[in-house]
């Protein structure tokens, strides 16, 4: 067999037709999403008010295991996809490790992560329900930035409101993001009423994927052809993102491969539950299977230290509850946290599979490890990786560091969710040594899980 | 047959293992370097103290048509190449063009530009030679970024003297470079003695790349074990990036494809020379072969306005003599050009094409009409251009345009050398409304003229 190349990229022939829906194989579902104004569980029409009415039916179909990609989005994945499945030679040899390290880089497209994947089928979805626009938050940028390009291709009207922290510290990102036409809001803005009220009791918030979102959803409710969508945490995000692993499997089926550890970042889950699809299939339907981790930054431990209980998707509280780890809607993680992966919660698909051992692990990594192996990987695979991503990157280098000592030659997959252009200024402070670690206590996390709603009749733990 | 995919990459196994010296086909060379204290042809070992060994040998051969490419360098091209050569079907239905367009996107590494092409290429001859390291010069930093990526990857030491304006409006682009390990000197620096008379001088000065080359010349020269590399301009370099050129080709023949046209921006050459090696040596064989289009920036008009001449390839007057098309070694360009591809000359070989007819035309383009082709092919393509690279997209969908006039259904190829998400601040004065353009009068330009070097012995025009 000839020797795998550095960059192995799947013949167009072979990119998924349809996403795979995880929730069709798993033996039990996670408990509904509860709609707080009854608290009793929230039915598919209850969303329509807010998403896309085809949003709203895939975020409910946990029945159909292969959901058709239309023709226009495989067409539009086409431009970018399929994203490279990268050996690190490179790496591996400066680690000086017997294992294998794959990735699946998601970076190698204008918005430099996997997020456009979710956007062009939710743009897509739109657009053919009529509508004139969308609304949406967006933190890092990545997702703003994916999103406006869907829409430009699409046709579409697009307000990101975006976390206004990322919007101080990322002017470029935003640039970006007006250069696909779309129009920015720093959050929390007076432009809505959720947003007014944040200001009001936090004036100098930097904001939060939280407020940003409640202002968004607002946006859209009262505008009479606009609705809202959202890059993370649903269930037909993850779905849209199978993709990722879809991709990725056959690639390694291809050159012979099967890993022993799949390992992933997990801010909302988007990636997380992308990455493992093709994989997770082989364990939910009780197959050999890789060893599962969730990376996450010790500053948001969601699934470390999070409780798995009903929760808000948004600090304004305007969203159904969702059952899912989590800090709690008021959550803000430290100013001081530059390493993205900011949100409260994590995708119920995602605390589901975590709760129930079909994800084998969570582990949090504090930022300045984090971009230690981000600089390191940097050096040595040639791809400056986002802030996101390197939380795997870190686990994987662990890894791979261990199987050096006990000279296990494991395969690990890991995913590279994307580029880190627009956040130079996070490694600029680490170059700089004035980058910190914040690992909240205790007490700053029963505040938030003090503020979490119990929903009579669906104990979760 | 297939319809043709969007993305087309070459199998590894049919990138090229030898570099194309598209000297040795021309009928005529250009008139030798000259050393400017004697005033007689430079030699090859004249340049020995400045540049690696290696890479001299390559700058004078001009009768070896194939010269291959170490392994060592070809594996690290693996990590990135082959770049894939992308179809416009977006592009196209946008402008209702009956043209195919075509472009080999050279910007998908995280340098973001075809600059780490011959990054590879020397730092591996500096390694080889036993030096600790290498010095160089970047305006808009792409080549700064890709050296020191080359520079990480094969051990050396590198300081960048980067032109200030650039550093200034770019501090993230500096920052990927410190990711990377090099060091950084805003120029014109007080660390040379070449810097120090430039700043006395014009104080006030943002640089030059001229300046920069000078400033990185001195340090190399005065220093035991480091040495001098550039990233444009040498014929050396051209012969680096007859990688793009030669998989363009080959990728093209695969699909059954022979451009009418092929357009590529120029700054020092060193794109264009690489984009058109392929065809160009149809042209120089006398086959059948395209219309070749440099694109200049009218702020910036070596090819269009300038002399055929000999002139200094820096601002300090120490390197050799170059036979270029040239504005003078002391132009600066305009403050408010944001556009890049802002270096006084051309390369020889270019020049000499040019002169001779080879290359059939030269077209210089105003800085805002480039940014509104660059923001229109964004949402069309999905790709945020680099503002060199949108030089050539300029003029490919001004020929397409003229195709949807005219009804012919000619395949025009062009060169997206790279991405601009660096370059975020002139896209932001463009949406603002404040960017502005620059063409130097005749009286600005015959400053520069005033100052060209006659060779007695060697007349070129």
């Amino acid at each position: 067999m000839a020797k795998i190349p550095y960059r192995y990229f799947l013949d167009e022939s072979k990119l998924p037709t349809a996403y795979y829906n995880l929730r069709a194989d798993m033996k039990e579902q996670h408990a509904p999403m509860i709609n707080p104004a009854t608290m009793q569980p929230a039915k598919e029409e209850d969303l329509y008010p807010v998403f896309p009415v085809g949003l709203c039916k895939q975020e409910f179909d946990n029945t159909t295991r292969y959901i058709e990609i239309p023709e226009p989005v495989r067409d539009y994945y086409r431009t970018y996809r399929p994203s490279p499945l990268i050996r690190a030679y490179n790496l591996e040899k400066v680690l000086g490790t017997p294992a294998k390290i794959y990735y699946k880089f998601e970076g190698n497209n204008t918005s430099g992560s996997h997020k456009l994947n979710s956007a062009a089928e939710m743009a897509y979805l739109a657009k053919s329900e009529g509508l004139r626009g969308v609304t949406t938050e967006t933190g890092a940028g990545q997702w703003g930035t994916a999103l406006a390009m869907a829409c430009a291709h699409f046709g579409l009207d697009l307000t990101v409101y975006m976390v206004k922290v990322s919007a101080q510290q990322k002017p470029y990102r935003k640039a970006v993001i007006e250069t696909f036409g779309a129009q920015i809001i720093p959050s929390p803005s007076d432009t809505t009423e959720v947003g007014r009220q944040i200001l009001q009791k936090h004036p100098d918030t930097g904001g939060s994927l939280g407020c940003a979102i409640s202002e968004a959803v607002e946006a859209a409710v009262t505008s009479p052809d606009r609705k809202y969508v959202l890059g993370s945490v649903l269930n037909s995000v993850l779905l849209h993102q199978s993709v990722i692993g879809l991709e990725a499997k056959t690639a390694m089926e291809q050159l012979d491969e099967y890993p022993d550890l799949v390992i992933g970042c997990a801010g909302g889950g988007s990636n997380l539950g992308g990455l493992i699809a093709g994989y997770m299939q082989d364990r939910l339907l009780g197959k050999k299977a890789p060893y599962f981790i969730a990376v996450e930054p010790a500053s948001c431990p969601s699934l470390t230290r999070g409780r798995y209980a009903y929760d808000f998707g948004d600090t304004g509280r305007i969203t159904p509850l969702l059952p899912m780890y989590t800090l709690g809607c008021e959550f803000l993680p430290s100013a001081n946290h530059a390493g993205g992966l900011r949100y409260h919660g994590m995708s119920p698909v995602i605390s589901k599979l975590y709760h129930d051992g079909y994800i084998d692990e969570a582990r949090a990594v504090e930022q300045t490890k984090v971009f230690e192996a981000a600089c390191a990987f940097s050096k040595a695979e040639g791809i400056l990786p986002a802030p996101e991503s390197s939380h795997a990157i870190r686990v994987a280098m662990d890894e791979a560091l261990k199987c050096k000592e006990t000279g296990e030659q494991k395969t690990i997959l890991f995913g590279l969710t994307g580029t880190g252009f627009f956040d130079m200024k996070a490694y600029m402070d680490y170059h700089d040594g004035v980058m910190t670690d914040y690992i909240p206590t205790d007490a700053e996390l029963q505040t938030g899980f003090d503020s979490l709603v119990q929903v009579p009749g669906y104990p979760l733990d």
